[in-house]
């Protein structure tokens, strides 16, 4: 596996993500009102002033395994089997696709960010830090119909309507089930007990639904038409989404270096996550109460994310959540043997998959 | 005409707008979890428990000017010329066009509300101010995601996909284009001088794109292709909503009755209205004083806006504000008129327009 030298990203992952990255550039260029300034700073490529910035782009996870999964499907090959350059009009509806799915990712972290406080993203002031609330959710809305119009934009590279048509309907079908998710999301985070099934559908719909449409698109782009094989990979989609919180649910009490900063805010802001969800509804009656001291501290400090662990730990919690991700990603191995593809093919999207699960 | 004993809305308006207010009622029918209920009751149909509310529905001004622009170009008219009934079926593309444009109408309410904190919306507390405005944010990006999903409900009509695409696309580019004039419309809440032009472009995209697009779906609806003809309801719509904006800024000086609360409301918190931004442009250097001097203070009490009136009237500024109501009417009237029907056929959206500039 080729490793990136700038994200850790493996090669073919950080290709796809510079060419989605590219392709979202071009879409936004020649949009120069501010709010659109709000959006490229979100999306890391200005700062505050709309100067550029020379920092390594994120990795564009949902958009890139949108482009490999039409790639193993078949479309954006060049002549030779090789990658097609950027944009090079070889495959411009799973770059479409690959754009909008980002687009709407975007839009919902920045509403995530006004959402839940969060005055940080990426190692920068959050958009709505920066600009304040109002505008953070104008710059949000914004980026909610860029989306659309980014896959619109097909209908001048002679895309039948029929497919653009169903493109969209994926899409606002995934938004709606996100928007959902996140309805339970904020209620879960007031409520003490909540159960298991409850919070892993609550993660699917939050986590799993927009990476699930992802890899649906990608195959959409290449005209894939077997129903069966565009709900493997959706399926494969939503377990890599999902896998993705838990496994930062994991990190945030045992983290494989130093704890994320980050993740650990989003604990002490008293953020589910799935060993202390597991603790509370299966452990004994000492842990439930240890945990619930905790929990019912007006704050927790940093303090305390080492006791809880050691709770967590000495009720199974961990296991439990270890045991979780390896459920999700046998499953997700299973959906990626499902779409019915030769290994090699699908190669590059198992490497991102590993890679997303373990980020 | 016929006045609708219940709103004051004219017949045919009060009738289409109850079609439309039923019409989103089936397409939300199922749809049970809360985040649908907090929807409902931004519409006004449930109380903050889900119990059905009694109280008369608001008038569906966008959607039902939307569905009387398809009836004055052909659709949706019974066997004998008698209006449709309610969802028969006989345009059923009109009515969803209606459905996903008071959708986004009422997306873009909720987050406003949430924006300006507005604490208050049609004399019942705001979402927000009910759930908190993370919820709020969610519900607004779910009924986003709904407007559009109504619109792909006409596959099922055997609509062509390049007529359900088109008509998207205008939403979207609609809703854009709302997402630009409200990150203007917050910009200039801070800013003390601003240029009239500055601010009616403002207001034709809060207040009028959308309007605009609202009677452009219905001559899409209608199959019209004649891009004269959209273009020329189009800018019906886009004057007769700029048109509602400015009124609602003279009312909340002039009130016909009343001083209106809510439109005081946005007073006090300094929003920008044409006869102030009007004086602060042209007017003499004592009034801009004066008005420098009231705008100065922390907050305004509800005793300054008399103050300020006298200042405007004395600026000259209620009677340019009157001057361009008059014009934005007379564009109104001008574009109805280029869209070349008989004027029976436009009398009940001339009606409409009366109504919604004076209500």
């Amino acid at each position: 596996m080729t490793v990136s030298p700038v994200s850790g990203a493996p090669g073919s992952l950080a290709a796809a993500s510079g060419e989605v990255d590219a392709a979202m550039e071009r879409f936004m260029d020649g949009r120069t009102l501010p709010l659109y300034r709000m959006m490229g700073y979100h999306l890391g490529w200005v700062d505050e002033n709309g100067e550029a910035l020379q920092a390594r782009r994120p990795v564009r996870l949902r958009g890139a395994m949108s482009l490999l999964a039409a790639r193993a499907l078949g479309a954006g090959r060049g002549p030779a089997g090789s990658p097609s350059g950027p944009g090079k009009g070889e495959a411009p509806v799973a770059l479409q696709h690959a754009v909008a799915v980002e687009f709407i990712h975007n839009y919902s972290q920045m509403h995530a960010d006004v959402q839940e406080g969060n005055t940080e993203r990426a190692g920068r002031p959050s958009v709505w830090w920066t600009w304040g609330p109002a505008q953070a959710i104008n710059a949000g809305d914004g980026m909610h119909a860029l989306a659309r119009l980014a896959v619109f934009g097909l209908h001048e590279h002679g895309v039948a309507p029929e497919r653009v048509s169903a493109a969209l309907k994926a899409l606002d079908e995934a938004t709606l089930e996100l928007c959902e998710g996140s309805y339970w999301d904020t209620i879960y985070q007031e409520r003490l007990s909540i159960g298991v099934d409850e919070y892993l559908s609550m993660v699917g719909a939050v986590a799993g639904a927009l990476l699930g449409c992802a890899l649906r698109l990608g195959g959409m782009a290449t005209g894939e038409t077997d129903h069966a094989r565009l709900e493997s990979m959706t399926t494969f989609g939503v377990k890599v989404g999902t896998a993705i919180r838990i496994a930062g649910d994991h990190a945030a009490f045992w983290p494989a270096g130093e704890r994320d900063i980050p993740v650990q805010g989003r604990l002490l802001a008293k953020k589910k996550s799935l060993p202390v969800v597991h603790a509370l509804q299966d452990g004994d009656l000492k842990h439930k109460r240890a945990l619930g001291e905790m929990y019912a501290q007006r704050v927790l400090d940093p303090g305390d994310v080492g006791k809880i662990a050691a709770i967590l730990e000495d009720a199974g919690s961990k296991a439990y959540t270890e045991a979780a991700l390896s459920k999700l990603r046998d499953e997700a191995e299973s959906a990626l043997a499902a779409v019915g593809l030769a290994p090699e093919r699908v190669g590059d999207l198992r490497e991102a998959a590993e890679f997303a699960r373990s980020a």
